[in-house]
């Protein structure tokens, strides 16, 4: 089997429902990935992650570079492997962590100098050095080096990171091809598209990559501070431009309604360590909104922490319990949190991929904030 | 169903292979009990607990009295319903907590004077209130309040807290009796032997106890820092006044090997934070002894923690993983090294008890050692 989109439905809304095909399994869209930083999902194990219909996961190429790195994943036989999970991976380029994380040295045509949030270690990424590390890493799903800015960020150095972003994906291209064959398996590259909140840059960095014809393309550098009206209109502009039949990743986004409100603008993939982080610090997500678990309200609570779920933790434990374990300061706090968390993200996708199906995604949509609590300030 | 032990067979050791019946369900012996100090086997959840095969747990009253509250509990039910666990528990009587965590005022013949170690406040535990507690609490298993004492100690001082240990197991029978049916469940209380490394004292502590006739009998004071000899003497000493229709248990203990060495002693119960401590700091029990995860030489090791171990664990993920989890300071290396270490003690009573009804205690242990090193200094 090679790497396939199919496009199986659209809903009025131009929300769609459709169909990946990896050497490692099938993923139904709109998916979101659970974050596995360092080739682990925090607090969960591997049969956690099947358990709750994780159908694939991400993982950093910048953190597993620099710990355990790379060459240990390739002499375990491949992320996999390593990590005991046999469902599909994607990898990030490792780019956004160099610019967020570390001591960003330099950024030249040629690639980006950092020193190691780790050991301070130098180390320098090209194009074609972060495909190599996702090629030992062993995921399915690759992504080029680009160049991510901040916000706000002026237009003219927006511009400097489009065209970047443009010639990287281009090398990336040439070195590797956009399908490359390795122990057995397909791999392939998605491109990623830059831009900022300029519109005119936005339709010119995906214009440029779609001419090169990926396998998929993500939209970067959202998510990042810019207001709500930004987010979803950039990822609202940019799906626009970019094929129907190639599926459509936004990058660390975000927060279900965020989640729910990019699939309303035709994304079909998504990531973010918001779950599981919130739920380390004890904020869980339900179809009734955020629930603060140590909140004394909760102390006497001897109810489900989310009674319309039906995960595992719901059915076992209840909302006393787990306000103990975190005003205990216990291990299986964060775990059973982020289990729901999780839970409820892979819910939601699962949720939208019917209603698009059927047809119904914006009354669904309705129904879905009636409940949850309209959190959006600027939709 | 009544608290019932019914002693099966008996190898020529000494060794005892028995059952004890609770309205919670059947525990087998010897049997191990995972510690779940604040109602969590830390990092665990109940349903590792079942996979392993844990048949009862011990909770500590010191740490639910303090938080969140014996009150709490009894609200929700009891520990079986407000942790979901549906097996045995155990409560020790919080004494060995308050000698040993608290900031000890006054101990008198009344019952015992301590600030909490969470926020200073004052509290005072007498043997009627700790039944109190553990009757709120809910566990099956209780343990009167006893006097334990630091090693090494005086005979004279030894020989007071023998005295008010037999004082307090007389008036924690004439408060309630040995079995209270509270919530449709009975709950029992065990008495508890101490005496320090004074023979002489541990055999009255023993007879005085015996003669109160409890449901079964615990073996305290042991494992504080006296030589091995002195702990397998003292737990074969006091087993040996013991009856031999009860149940007897000897508390906090331990390694392994100790565990070995008095199941040879004719001990049934043992309980120990040693597994899931250790394991969180990446130590973890295997069949051929000791291994810390983090050392260098498990880099690259692909194959399993226990290559004799058929616990989910080893069955799963490799030592380089478990390594890697740990040198990055992920949590789950500290619940997949609890997860296996429990495992690996609980399958030590299993094959024990099976080598006893087959009368080759001797013989197994043997081949223990042999595989697993014999690291007994003093045996």
């Amino acid at each position: 089997m090679a790497f396939n989109f199919e496009l199986l439905a659209k809903d009025p809304s131009g929300a769609r429902y459709g169909r990946i095909e990896t050497d490692h399994g099938m993923i139904e869209t709109p998916i979101f990935m659970p974050v596995g930083t360092q080739g682990t999902v925090k607090s969960l194990a591997q049969e956690d992650l099947r358990d709750i219909g994780a159908e694939i996961i991400l993982a950093n190429t910048y953190h597993i570079h620099l710990r355990p790195g790379e060459q240990l994943l390739a002499e375990a036989g491949g992320i996999h492997r390593f990590m005991a999970w046999d469902r599909p991976v994607l990898t990030d380029s490792g780019g956004y962590q160099v610019f967020s994380l570390a001591d960003l040295n330099k950024i030249t045509d040629e690639g980006v100098e950092f020193k190691s949030h780790i050991d301070g270690s130098k180390r320098f990424l090209t194009p074609e050095s972060v495909v190599d590390i996702q090629l030992d890493i062993g995921s399915d799903i690759m992504m080029v080096l680009d160049q991510c800015v901040e916000y706000p960020c002026s237009e003219e150095d927006a511009r400097k990171a489009v065209k970047r972003t443009t010639d990287w994906a281009k090398r990336s291209l040439e070195a590797y091809g956009p399908r490359i064959v390795r122990n057995d398996y397909e791999r392939v590259l998605f491109a990623i598209v830059q831009g900022s909140v300029y519109p005119g840059l936005r339709e010119r960095s995906a214009r440029e990559l779609v001419e090169l014809d990926f396998p998929g393309y993500a939209i970067g550098g959202l998510s990042v501070g810019e207001p709500k009206e930004d987010l979803y209109g950039m990822a609202a502009l940019a799906a626009s431009f970019l094929p129907e039949d190639k599926p459509r990743y936004l990058m660390g986004v975000g927060f279900p309604e965020d989640i729910v409100e990019a699939v309303a603008r035709g994304i079909d993939m998504f990531d973010c360590v918001m779950p599981t982080r919130n739920a380390r610090n004890g904020t869980v997500f339900t179809s009734r909104g955020r629930v603060i678990l140590k909140n004394a309200a909760n102390t006497r609570d001897f109810g489900p922490l989310d009674p319309d779920c039906d995960c595992y933790v719901c059915r076992t434990y209840s909302r006393a319990y787990l306000r103990h374990l975190f005003m205990a300061g216990e291990m299986l706090g964060p775990r059973l949190a982020s289990y729901h968390s999780l839970y409820f993200y892979l819910h939601l996708v699962r949720q939208m991929r019917q209603v698009i199906r059927e047809g119904n995604f914006t009354e669904w949509r309705e129904e879905f904030y009636a409940k949850y609590g309209n959190t959006l300030k600027n939709n």
